[in-house]
């Protein structure tokens, strides 16, 4: 068992820690607002009062944080994450953050003597509660070998992103805009079949039936074909921080990203449109307008 | 058996009248280049010598004809299919054809007293040789009805998209869509993480070891990895031909396809660069060039 | 003078024509509805009842049709233009059309011992009235030199694109998608700055008193700053004709054009909301809509 | 005379406060890089040794600093511009800044009893040092008025846009866009007409003799003509700057810019192809490029 602390207790947060305190780790968690931190000290979890405190005498620390802001703030300063881990101790962080964030932690971390792994995870909350996420890991092959059996109580499957975060970083940036541009792309063909008098839901049948039949499509076809957007996994805000993020990483490494665009074009209006607390897929919707549908 | 015509005996063409031919069909065929007649004119098919002399007597022609010129040519005047036909006999159109040339021979076969079905098909030639192709079929309610016994012998599922042929366009045309705008994000995602030092392999990976597991990512995908589209199903040149397909159906019923643009963008770059008669997903190798890549 | 027969009075054929007549020379006007060739026949003009019969005996036939399929019909078959006038007479092609017929009339023409020279004019109707219009003239030589003195009556100032008919529906083409994209930029830039609280007006003043000051901006960004556009020059419908000009080209000679699509997108989706007859600066009512802000 | 502190002597910044000086105010000059004050000492204005020392004692600060971290560091923490400031001083900020850099700086001033005003200014160096500058003024209207003495020593003309720093901000940012966005548009005009066999210039010739016959298309559609983008006002890794600002105001207030991402694009894909140091027309270039003509 390792001394592991745990930071950023949202939905995705509580179910790794939950899954890390059941395979008998001594766990600290911290959350900026201490409520969410309740069930897990129910549960046998030490909490802590504050970063600085966290950090103190763990082999690991894990963050779970929303964005960038939110994870450099964590880090700086004297109270801050680097600062007050053991050194030679390991700060996976495994939020979706910018190639920016990954280089520079990377740097500030080695600098104190510390090291800093990015792991982001694939899956929604209900994968995370069951210890099934994707990890895509990356960072110096002996820190990734130690955190090696927290992945495998964290998920179903690692896989090897190479010794620099950013490599991490990069992936979990070019997956999401991957699935973003496909709900785009549905979205657009659900829009024209309906101005030819074709229901949404055949189309959806047509290509989660042949070519398409995985989970993206599914999950977010049935929810463009149904026009229903309030079960929301992701909502559109974050959805846009996502494409942001991918054309910050793009523009930084000269890599166009047209449909990249073409998707964060469809946030941006769909947010216009009152729609940012609703499902990311709603781009689809946003797309509907433009076509005078909705 | 029916007594069927089959005109236009490209790949696909060949494998779908096979498949009639092997049913017990009484099956005529003809191809404007007759050496493409001869296989299935020595299995038993009679091979016509014209257009005109094709459709005299038959209960339905089948056309899988490569563009909307080579199905109006095939339709019009004298000799063509409308006049040619028996009356009551019902003209099934399988290619791709845009929303316009569905519109144009609904009206023209009607006004002739013969039926005109649109049922364009998903799957690759081999799939037409066994049998698997999936269908999507608009037309007449009756003559779907007559058509119902050769769609089980050419695959193994059947849309129906309604009584008019316009809405398998249009279905068709955006699945196409769909499936080349997947490519493109796919190639814009793998041209961001070599960016950052990582191979093309891993995010493919990634992605289809998630919810992307579906064919659609995983042939192109792995195309896109391997940067190797010389085993062709589509070339740039004919995608590029379904690309603006979208893009008329789109301005005639108001709907605008900005990811169908940006795939679309990327196949006129690629055919400029000479990949004209590489495969449609050579998109990703043009993504890569744009991104100082290739 | 000379005889000259003119096919097409909208309103920029009409202002030609009567400058034509002005001039001295001997016209022969036709127009599919025949109301419209009443003012220049009272002042003096030939009407003629047809194609046909305006073609015999003319030194040269200009034509001012709306779209390809106008200009393709008058040139085909037995009545045609081709057919019709006199061997050595010139078809000047005075509309914006196609790269596709500037090529395929060339040929057409030529096999048939005319001469096809395709001279787009740049201008409103008030300024061919005045005989103050841009011409764009490309033919063979001799028959650009036979059709100066008509150049000097229609325009202040004649370019010269060369032996090919091609060229010259180019330039044009490439001139309105360089304007269509000015607005929709222009669109752009007013929806930013009002959702900061800034008016319109100011942008444009901006705009117009700095590196803008050009009719372009000052027309077009007044009706934009106004949100105005029932002053009607150029319809969103045939507006979109001219993107799909453009799109048209540039795919047939591998060429990208991103800002062409973004500015085509804004003109689908004006039409998709009713305001297809409203002026083509309504992309930027468009650009509005999609802001949320109309 | 007022006492005016110059932060930032880059470029525009000499040819700004050279005017001032030379206006017979009492000039303190700061700049990281010392050499640059050189010319301006020998001239006579004050050499502040840091920014704490500069703004002691003086009415009004102007800043004229690359990008938004520049200004941030400059006005942050204990010897920043904010605190070093005499009470009731004004910033008057010249650069091209964020929107949020704007609001920011308006709250923290406005907190500390100072006040921000934000001023930028259009036009490149030679009009700043001929005093014919144009500038949009946003700040509390007491504030404006005090600063107007300076405006008319440094430019032709004022815009007023307002009490909201935010507004003045985002006009810059909205007429760059609109600058950028041309340059975009006419360079796939040129690679349109070129592939048809016309020349650059002959378009270059038909616009500026036409509607667009001012500085914007005069000055970029020539450089672009003639491929040459050496003769660098603006870089185009600058301009990516300009570029990311118009996205990032624009997702803030929820307006879909999807000619300012074509235009982003390519000068993304410009700087990856090496041309991140020619003027920012260069993204004409780049969009040759992916016609396969460069």
């Amino acid at each position: 068992a390792m001394k592991v602390g745990f930071i950023g207790l949202g939905r995705m947060g509580q179910g790794m820690a939950r899954r890390l305190l059941d395979a008998g780790h001594a766990l600290t968690v911290y959350n900026r607002t201490r409520e969410k931190t309740e069930a897990l000290g129910a549960g046998g979890a030490r909490v802590a009062a504050s970063i600085a405190t966290l950090c103190r005498g763990q082999d690991i620390v894990i963050t779970m944080l929303a964005d960038d802001t939110a994870i450099r703030q964590s880090c700086r300063d004297e109270g801050g994450i680097v600062r007050s881990l053991p050194r030679g101790a390991i700060h996976m962080a495994s939020g979706t953050h910018s190639v920016a964030v990954a280089r520079a932690l990377a740097r500030t971390h080695a600098a104190a003597g510390r090291t800093y792994c990015a792991v982001p995870v694939l899956g929604r909350p209900d994968r995370a509660a069951a210890g099934e996420l994707d990890l895509i890991a990356a960072g110096p092959g002996k820190a990734i070998e130690r955190l090696r059996p927290l992945f495998e109580v964290l998920g179903r499957r690692t896989f090897n992103a190479g010794a620099d975060p950013v490599g991490a970083a990069a992936i979990k940036i070019a997956h999401n805009m991957v699935l973003g541009c496909a709900m785009e792309a549905v979205g657009e063909g659900m829009a024209l079949v309906r101005k030819y008098g074709i229901e949404a839901k055949l189309l959806h049948d047509v290509l989660t039936g042949g070519v398409f039949g995985c989970p993206a499509y599914r999950a977010y076809g049935e929810m463009i074909a149904n026009d229903d957007y309030d079960s929301v996994g992701i909502t559109a805000t974050l959805g846009l921080k996502d494409a942001d993020l991918a054309q910050e990483a793009g523009a930084a490494a000269g890599v166009p990203l047209p449909s990249g665009n073409a998707w964060r074009d469809r946030l941006v209006g769909a947010i216009a449109h009152g729609d940012g607390e609703r499902d990311w897929s709603v781009v689809a919707r946003e797309q509907a307008r433009a076509s005078g549908l909705a």
